[in-house]
């Protein structure tokens, strides 16, 4: 199942995507998708309205596709998480996975307009499997216990500022909290409707040009053993996000570091979860 | 102004403390003590309410003190924020704050039990001053524009694991986020009753013995402006918390390194924002 929240910011609605395409409005089910949605069996009880066929059509068009999940409680992200991304920026595969936060205010829709903060010349794009947290998760037994904490998937664009992230301090949040920063959807696609989260190609081009081609095989920490160590040190909340690293091929890694200005266009897919379409402005 | 929360976690009710030591119940002005609250000039309404004496009286006998903010929307701390804490741990005096984040679920009121992580060997203590964003903050012209963000003052206890924060990865936010690592309060003290902000002693003892005796004046980056500075490069909204740094006395600088376990009682105090008290139990 594709969840999804349509109207304007702060004003959006929940709806389910049929594997028609078409969206039936989930107000009748829940007043948001959220935290308390996701932790109440809200995917079940979804899943039994659709099915009932009791869920009225929703005329989407002209309204704007908002992020699939209200505000997180907080966003979690993987750092250097594939082999060829940390080949590319000269960094060592790291023998755990190196966690960093987002601020999750930076959370928008999949084509909101993404800001290049004031100042900025090294705003870096990212590709990125978003992993949304359904149930509670404190010291998971191991990578199996995952699975039944994990409510779906989402694209993920963890947008990144390399200056204020690498050159101002050692740690990286300050480069990754910028207004915007995080497009998130365009759906949350329950677990069971992905399959293996191992099993999936991710893609970026930026103004047209192919720039990210990678794969969830190639992570070094896959997604549940990502989701299992976490728990080993925070307690992951039904409407978390995940970030789970990107592939090789940002900005930071090729030659010229080509990074965005406020015009370019990015155009982001990851198998099974749909594509996202930016265009950078200036803060 | 002394704001407060008091209750069972999750039904705290918002009060008032007046300079009697006496409770006001302060439902009548507000559901909760949070960012909506700060927005819309609550700390304004609260005065007037407490000056016109239409608040009853709060019976706190026996309720537990919450954090004087409901949950943030994220927690920002600087690091090496004080000279002699910068030396202690072999750091150098840092150019920039050093910006990392905290999981703003592990906020606690200021005597609830802190729970040593399974596994952890160096749990360590922090007194620092908490800042409690009142107004939203997008690009401040300075420090100077910080001022009318500010709602007011907390104490924060950073509780920090050294070995998640330090050794398994350059990023140090996973030994920062670990379970009820965040004691705030016991009030949230606003901005004109403390005053300047660089003039408050900071203190915290374990199981008796004093360990942190340190002041604000020697702070490297000021409150105003660390305030100025992060929303360069992120949006403060009302209810965001900021902790900004623990002086010199933390285990890790101590001969012995001696770190928190089970049993252990941490008392912190900081002028004019009250104390806190918090047992240590096992997770």
């Amino acid at each position: 199942m594709k969840l999804l929240r349509v109207g304007a910011t702060g004003e959006e609605r929940p709806a389910v995507r049929t594997d028609e395409g078409r969206l039936l409005d989930l107000s009748s089910v829940t007043s948001d998708i959220d935290g308390a949605f996701l932790a109440s069996d809200g995917i079940d009880r979804a899943r039994a309205a659709v099915a009932a066929g009791s869920l009225p059509a929703l005329d989407a068009d002209g309204l704007r596709t908002g992020p699939p999940v209200a505000r997180p409680g907080k966003i979690v992200c993987v750092g250097l998480n594939y082999r060829d991304h940390a080949a590319e920026t000269g960094a060592a595969i790291p023998e755990r996975p190196v966690v960093f936060m987002k601020d999750p205010g930076t959370v928008v829709g999949p084509y909101d307009r993404v800001l290049v903060p004031r100042g900025s010349v090294k705003t870096d794009w990212e590709v990125e499997l978003a992993v949304v947290i359904g149930r509670r998760a404190r010291y998971l037994d191991g990578p199996e216990a995952a699975r039944a904490v994990i409510a779906g998937y989402a694209i993920s664009h963890d947008v990144s500022e390399r200056e204020f992230q690498l050159e101002y301090s050692s740690q990286w949040d300050l480069g990754k909290s910028c207004e915007t920063f995080n497009p998130l959807g365009p759906w949350l696609v329950t677990a069971d409707e992905v399959g293996d989260p191992q099993n999936l190609g991710l893609h970026l081009s930026v103004n047209g040009v192919k720039r990210q081609n990678g794969h969830t095989r190639d992570m070094i920490f896959p997604v549940e053993h990502i989701v299992a160590y976490l728990s080993q040190y925070m307690v992951l909340e039904p409407g978390d996000v995940i970030n789970t690293g990107t592939p090789a091929g940002v900005a930071l890694g090729l030659p010229g570091t080509p990074y965005l200005r406020p015009g370019d266009t990015v155009e982001l897919s990851v198998d099974r979860l749909g594509s996202q379409r930016q265009t950078f402005g200036q803060a």
